[in-house]
């Protein structure tokens, strides 16, 4: 146990789960916010890994700026085209040049983020549908200065806190699983539905009501009975994979804006709603846990295409919900841990300035029964800090 | 009183105020992300009168877009120069047609965005500092079935959420007042100030810490002692300006990266770290109520930009923001009022799915004493949501 | 014979291959100057495939403006690197809407651009080393009137000059060859040659000077022995090409600039300038022949990517090559035929207001021996000017 | 006399005064294509003066390549309005540090751009109806190394070609002060008439067609009759001004396109097409003496934005032009002089590799009798080439 200043006190109020009412959101990979997540997230990761396999370590950068203006579309059944392509600018800031080597941040960058494209997003057509564009400039010189070596332990160079809790509730799991599997397996093998998924969970008392909007693919939707069919099938999976996650009544409610009769339905012909209308930027939507969820205190910091060095913004979004998962999985009797830290300039990042769990107990366990395990907790996941910045790097660990 | 389904509901914790922590944080009107910001609800603005001028009622359309690519400068005691004008995306939909008649909204939008940074940025030469570059896309046609004339009460289009509290805490109260007194009259009467001005208050218990990061303009800065008596000067403002909001202990940090040994002190050429190094863009900072407040419930909406007639979320936040002032004046025995309201997709945004005050009483008084009151006070703000819609357009109610 | 109004005349001078000096020069596809106007061409040969396709005939669009800004490029031997991507702004007009249809013109141009560098560039990487971006505006409204159906002979919207020759001399063949050689079968053969070959021909007297600028890539340059050996192999190349074209003295000078002690060469990653410091735009290059040729009559027009059926500039250009190609080829005793086509406005674009073969013939042939011959044959041809419409689309006619 | 290379030599055909077809054309200041050049030019001036007054020399550059897409815009009696701006990318090369100081290439191009729209196009409101965007790398670093001091003759870095003639034509005089008086005092003293106007001239033995088409400024133009009324002034002005360059009959057309019983007529808002479907770019009009002369031989070098100090393309043809008209005003009996001058790579650019003067003498005149004072005239220019790039950087020298 080591001298860091961790605080374990109770929660004044009820956990989440057991709240009357509840309201968690996840915008899908092809939502055009979290496009620009992932895209300056990916350009992120290949800078870190090109400054580490060039220099033993990573400089300064931070591309956590990307902007997406969207395109126009005029998708059709049996599949339609996209008129003007979606504009994608990739911001940030990196070191061009170190130790006498000049360092292709802007190709890199544009590479990496043309990749992402062309691995999530199946239904685009990189060659037509979407333009890349980049503006890397380089920073302020002096930021060099707090990078050591890596796995060194970086000093705070800026006052920022993290929030992160766990478990997840059950609408949460819900919203969460829904996104992933849509867009995931499920979108393999029914390619008519597109990346495009956001799916809002609104729970009062026992009753979870799902809402999804699925940007259907119109290449897969021959005819309107087509595009029904494919909304029908959405419900039911979801409401069997809601069922996996809760006891709860659910309701399933798919594209509900849609209006058969005036044949308005949601169709696509990339997935995504940015080909028509939707622009996205960087940290605009899900939160580094994946979620946003209002009935929880958030960081608005932008987590996705920060350096995972030395960012204390990012590394203690991640780090606090990587602690709150631990305690709540190594600690018995926990029904919430709320985890909260906030850095001090200029001292080391595994010492921060606050490190406060918040805890909701089972029925019959006291806070002080459980203090110390989870103090002990804490301070091994604060002890192994720099892994943070290398799950980030490795893509262990996901942003948004 | 109408039907209107309002709660009122203790609250199961302290209020901000009696907690141990508080964090609190305001980026001024100069930081990059509220440049964005600032632009994105002038051109939002703009539009929506025009939309009146011509059409006697705002059509569609949403500019919470706005990217800023940082510049290159090189600031230099007495006056140094911008050598890589920043550039500036002003992003957005908007009704380019309507009824026959064309609208000039990208004509518009750059002459709004241009007017905005010429008047509050007196240190940037809007000639060889700044590119301003503009793409509004026309959005989904069907989206202007929504809107009705203007006054009339539009429908919901979207399940959102929005957030707001009263009164502020002294903390809240401190930060909000020094960044608007420095980038206001005491930048006004003290030109070495620039608007770029950064302000984080934490209080541990009685005692508040107030950091300020203030952009100093280097042409009002002839050498280092003139750096260091502007900082002595904005520290001994700030700490009057805190004694007005508070009785407890304050300490002012101002410029605390500075290093005089090194003379690497906080000089700007603009006013701003746009110029260098600094990329921003809409919604990543302040919300809608001027702050950030990790404390307390934040909605991730972007609010500046957004269409003021139908985007719930901006209207939303604002509406939550002043029913929670109303019924902090109006009924007495308050200490704190944290309001939420959520939209229910299909009705008129007067009569929210959920409207929750909840409350933290004064001692001695019961929620059960006043709610009859809070609950008149929320119905007679919702009953004037349109309001809203006007003093946005006026430029009465702030975004950010 | 019609009653077109053609005129045969004698030249006043001597031919161009009987002057003391002549000076011609050519720009190889890889010249930034050339990858815009074959990227503007291509553009323009997509669009109009696409409005055949789509309505029976050309609409109007014109993508003459592609703009090309250089990248930066650390070449290396062995294989070096983009440090900053290439940008290319395809700039133009297209009709986007056409009875009740939409037309995707902003994806096509995207789509053939980046078709086109895929081909041509072997060297140049379409993920990392180039952005291409599209801004295709809409024209002004009544322009589509000239427009008839395919086949049909539209009218002269402009009063336009195009001016062409036949045949080549010796320095013009050997320059034309040299490139097209190089660049063509030698560079598939040989990858170690790039596609920016710029050649210029010098002739006084009976001596020529071919100086030959080749970018070589590094990939293929494992060290300056290997560089050398390249540089020698293409002068032996040149020199025997040169000689199956001219009796002359020919002397070939290959990357003269090179300072081999300083290390000093024209080492590319990607085969073309543009990746380091040579800015290029539509127009800047050769002539609708493919060359530059300052002994001869020149028109400024920029050929490339405009629209093929009611661009008189174009059309005139073009045709007046063929033309003189015709009338060379099968009239006996023309040493050089000189031709000229002015429109009129409002005519038929075969009826040209002016048409002028300016002739010098071999010794012993008068112009009246062979006046009428040379009249027919450029009656023929103009009665069949709507094939270089045709030509142009189906890519058999270069236009630079 | 020095050992200068100057060849002069009897013309082998007529003036082109005295040939039976002549076509001259003029694209006025706010042709899109020649907004680019006046804004490379004002570009490139400001940077070579930069550089004079922070190194005493001109570094590298070359900013010949600015781009323009066309706006949208709904002129209308009494006024109309720009719909969408116009955009304007100032691409080129500048050295942006040297001798340890950094230069802000990006930020003077930036404001040497807007000043010059803004002084030139008193109808254009910057604010509005423009983005002015700056892309500006840097060049191949030992470019530097042909750069001496002021003053002192640089040696030439290409082959390159150069072309002038003296004196102008009668057709050409009329031509060039047609659009020199109506875009200068005629515009200022009748705002009606904006700074895009396009002069043809087409003689056909004693014949002159002037072809003038006038952008016409819709807040002077309040209805048809006004409209009409201005372009029969227009016309009588240039038949007068005609009268004082010509004996011929000469006729005046302008504004032929118009219809108006369509009422389609050449109205704009802003004075230039370039509010509305007309692109521009660098080096696609006007040669360096201002003017298109299809008859002569003329250069494709785009002579504005580039560097007066090293680029031999810019300075030949300016310094081709310079010397006929010298010989042409100093020499008597001088019809016509035609200038050429071709570099020789690496020797100093006031002896080029060829210098020749075509001379048509007047009748009774050999060109025997003239020579002597023709080589003298030129040598005297050679030797003060050097005076060329300080008249290009004082502005006392067009471009285009």
């Amino acid at each position: 146990m080591t001298e860091r200043n961790i605080h374990v006190q109770p929660a004044s109020g009820l956990a989440v789960e057991d709240q009357d009412i509840e309201v968690v959101e996840r915008k899908g990979i092809g939502h055009p916010d979290s496009i620009c997540d992932g895209v300056a997230e990916t350009v992120s990761r290949a800078l870190a890994q090109t400054y580490i396999d060039r220099f033993g370590k990573v400089l300064h950068y931070n591309t956590d700026e990307t902007q997406l203006v969207a395109g126009t579309a005029a998708p059709a059944y049996g599949g339609g085209e996209v008129l003007e392509p979606i504009y994608l600018l990739v911001v940030g800031r990196a070191t061009k040049a170190y130790d006498g080597q000049r360092v292709p941040a802007e190709s890199i960058a544009l590479q990496a983020a043309r990749d992402y494209l062309a691995e999530q997003f199946p239904h685009l057509d990189l060659g037509s549908d979407i333009i890349v564009d980049v503006q890397l400039g380089e920073g302020s010189g002096d930021l060099q200065t707090v990078f050591g070596e890596e796995g060194t332990v970086p000093m705070a160079n800026d006052t920022s806190y993290g929030v992160g809790h766990a478990p997840l509730s059950e609408t949460e799991q819900i919203v969460l699983q829904t996104e992933r599997q849509l867009t995931g397996q499920y979108a393999d093998e029914n390619p008519v539905v597109g990346q495009d998924v956001k799916v809002m969970g609104k729970r009062e008392g026992d009753h979870i009501d799902v809402t999804v909007a699925v940007a259907m693919v119109d290449e897969h939707v021959p005819d309107l009975a087509a595009y029904t069919d494919a909304v029908d099938r959405v419900r039911d999976f979801v409401s069997d994979l809601a069922t996996e996650h809760t006891d709860r009544d659910v309701t399933v409610h798919v594209n509900t804006a849609d209006d058969y009769d005036a044949e308005s339905i949601y169709l696509t012909t990339t997935g995504t709603s940015a080909e028509q209308g939707d622009d996205g930027s960087v940290g605009r939507g899900n939160r580094a846990n994946g979620l946003i969820t209002p009935n929880r205190p958030m960081s608005m910091e932008a987590t996705s295409g920060k350096n995972p060095v030395n960012h204390i913004g990012k590394i203690y979004n991640l780090l606090s919900t990587e602690i709150a998962r631990s305690v709540a999985g190594e600690v018995d009797g926990i029904r919430q841990v709320q985890m909260r830290l906030l850095s001090q300039i200029g001292s080391p990042i595994d010492e921060p300035h606050i490190a406060d769990a918040t805890i909701v107990t089972d029925d019959g366990v006291a806070v002080g029964d459980v203090a110390d395990d989870v103090r002990a907790a804490i301070d091994d996941e604060l002890a192994d800090v720099t892994d943070i910045t290398r799950q980030v790097i490795d893509g262990d660990l996901t942003t948004f």
